[in-house]
């Protein structure tokens, strides 16, 4: 079953602060740059996992000034012309209105997926069919696909997607889909484990899929403040004026997700009217969001000792859990149980992998307490 | 209070194999030749604080064929045929015993002092004069005089002097000084509460003052197969034979420390008969035995975190009592306590405070269990 004649534009979003993975990735070495996970950088295996669906011309890349070049250099196949650079972040809803507005000029039918730069999927092959499956109900109608991550913990960093009734998708099988109900924002601890107890919450990894004129309108529609600052710099697109007009307007557009500008408003319409459907993301997704997930990533249990990169040998002495990062080095462990040490050319992050979540706490004092930009 | 033409000739032991410190200190590049507290190597400022009380002319060393390179470069004052390098490591007894017959057969009331080359002194002045103090009462009949290191905690690691009844050193002032009553070798915990609750111990730490006489005749009592092997180096020495005598004669001396061959049979003979004093080494002493015997003696207090050497900056959040060695680096703490990393060119280190003792094991089982034979 293909596409059917269905055009498709993935946009990848990577306009990484590169704070997480500190020391490793700085502002303009950010984990989407990064081959945290093989030979090939975060954002190269999020191009290649979306060749078997898409055109690399197809694809466009939202990104930062900190990050531009080197994308460009790592994306070789990717069109100079697609590759947009924020002059300031403001989080995803101006990112993937932008892209609907943009297409919604020449192509309004286009279904555009959005995709993270720096997640990791394990079954390539599952994550196509998913994808295309997502891509034919984005483009029969005003739908909007959300992917939703089948959840393994009581994890209170994402947000969760509430499933509702089950949809039957003509021709698809082995996909199950079903209409959301609700988008719920980062739970506390207790709500997280009644979401998972449940059985119908789904983590949200911000994977999503709509035709451009859907998610044009919708932005019309409920950020009507924002659609007619976004329709003036595409409209400048491909012409000279186009770098100045994005300086000048992009900046007016309010910071604000795209689930809370359109998805949570748009489920609100209530469970048998909504045209939000939730596919399930059952391939093997890990969003490398910290030192511990590219720990558990990367081991084969728990409290396996993970020396990453580029090493000379490791000796482990009543000593368990932990991730160290030292390129070139012998790594010797006594007594040591589930700390993160990462060692770069300048620096030396020391801590565990239960406050590794925090590392943006060290890079903030670091820039604006000791004033390091060099560090950042 | 002069030496009043005793001479006096220090014997400072540096056999160290390097395996405390790693990995900063190597096989050879053991403790004894670094800088681990100023500018200054250990061996170098053993040196310097004996200068007030000798000269370098006077001062022997004995140390192996991994470290009498690096020593004879950093100590250009001493003579070269003072520095004995030991074919093979047979602890202090035969070290001790041959600068006895060495010294026997020229100037046999010369007093030795033995001195390790790898602890540190705060008071220089209060040193120098213990130390006379001791030279005196050495050179005044078949003394032996062993100094005893005000204990501050019930440490496991040491021997302990046990201190019989006082002695009143004439013309001495400031310098108390006791009868030793027994030595008692490294105590269990419940142990070692004991003796430091009892008020007459002290730590045993391996400084030792007596002539050439006394302890040659003492190695000839109660070591008479030594004695021979030794007699017969000593008689090489200055010869173009030496080389070869001391290869081929050394080896067959038993491997014992000082203490079990000479003193604890020596005060077994009674306290009242005693001819070992015991003098305060009430000088700020540290043996900087270990990474945490370091952090103790460079931080302000327990809970202090010290990034040594030369370093980039440290941010340190919910972290404390961390050691930190990464030259050149920034070094940021996150949510760590009591952990020792050490970062050189080809290891790092991963430990904490109260394992770094065992570092050892690390040792051994990169260089048995690796067969590296480059990082020891």
């Amino acid at each position: 079953m293909g596409l059917d004649g269905i055009r498709f534009a993935p946009v990848i979003l990577a306009g990484g602060s590169g704070t997480r993975f500190w020391p490793r990735s700085r502002r303009a070495r950010a984990k989407q740059v990064l081959a945290l996970d093989g030979e090939d950088t975060m954002i190269q295996q999020t191009l290649a996992r979306l060749l078997p669906v898409s055109e690399a011309a197809d694809v466009w890349i939202v990104t930062n000034r900190w990050l531009a070049d080197t994308i460009s250099e790592q994306m070789p196949t990717v069109r100079a012309d697609h590759i947009l650079c924020e002059p300031i972040a403001r989080n995803t809803a101006p990112a993937c209105a932008l892209t609907a507005f943009l297409l919604e000029k020449s192509e309004p039918d286009t279904v555009i997926g959005i995709f993270p730069s720096d997640h990791v999927v394990a079954n390539i092959g599952r994550f196509a069919k998913v994808i295309e499956a997502g891509i034919r109900v984005a483009a029969s109608g005003a739908k909007i696909v959300v992917l939703g991550i089948p959840p393994t913990r009581p994890e209170t960093g994402y947000g969760y997607i509430e499933q509702g009734q089950g949809v039957v998708l003509e021709g698809e099988e082995g996909i199950s889909a079903f209409r959301v109900k609700r988008f719920r924002e980062k739970p506390d601890r207790h709500t997280a484990e009644r979401f998972v107890n449940a059985g119908n919450f789904a983590w949200n990894g911000g994977i999503f899929l709509w035709s451009a004129r859907t998610l044009a309108d919708a932005i019309r529609e409920h950020m009507p403040d924002m659609a007619p600052i976004l329709e003036k710099i595409a409209a400048a697109h491909g012409t000279a004026d186009f770098d100045r007009v994005f300086a000048e307007e992009y900046p007016q557009c309010e910071s604000i997700s795209i689930d809370y500008a359109v998805l949570e408003p748009r489920s609100a319409k209530g469970e048998r009217r909504s045209e939000i459907y939730c596919l399930p993301a059952d391939f093997g997704w890990n969003d490398l969001g910290s030192w511990a997930s590219l720990h558990e990533h990367l081991g084969d249990h728990e409290d396996a000792n993970v020396v990453d990169g580029p090493t000379d040998g490791i000796v482990a002495i009543q000593s368990k859990g932990n991730y160290v990062y030292a390129p070139g080095k012998m790594v010797a462990l006594l007594g040591v149980d589930g700390l993160v040490v990462v060692e770069t050319e300048d620096a030396l992050l020391i801590t565990t992998r239960e406050r590794s979540q925090d590392v943006s706490k060290v890079v903030r004092q670091v820039h604006e307490g000791l004033g390091r930009e060099d560090l950042i």
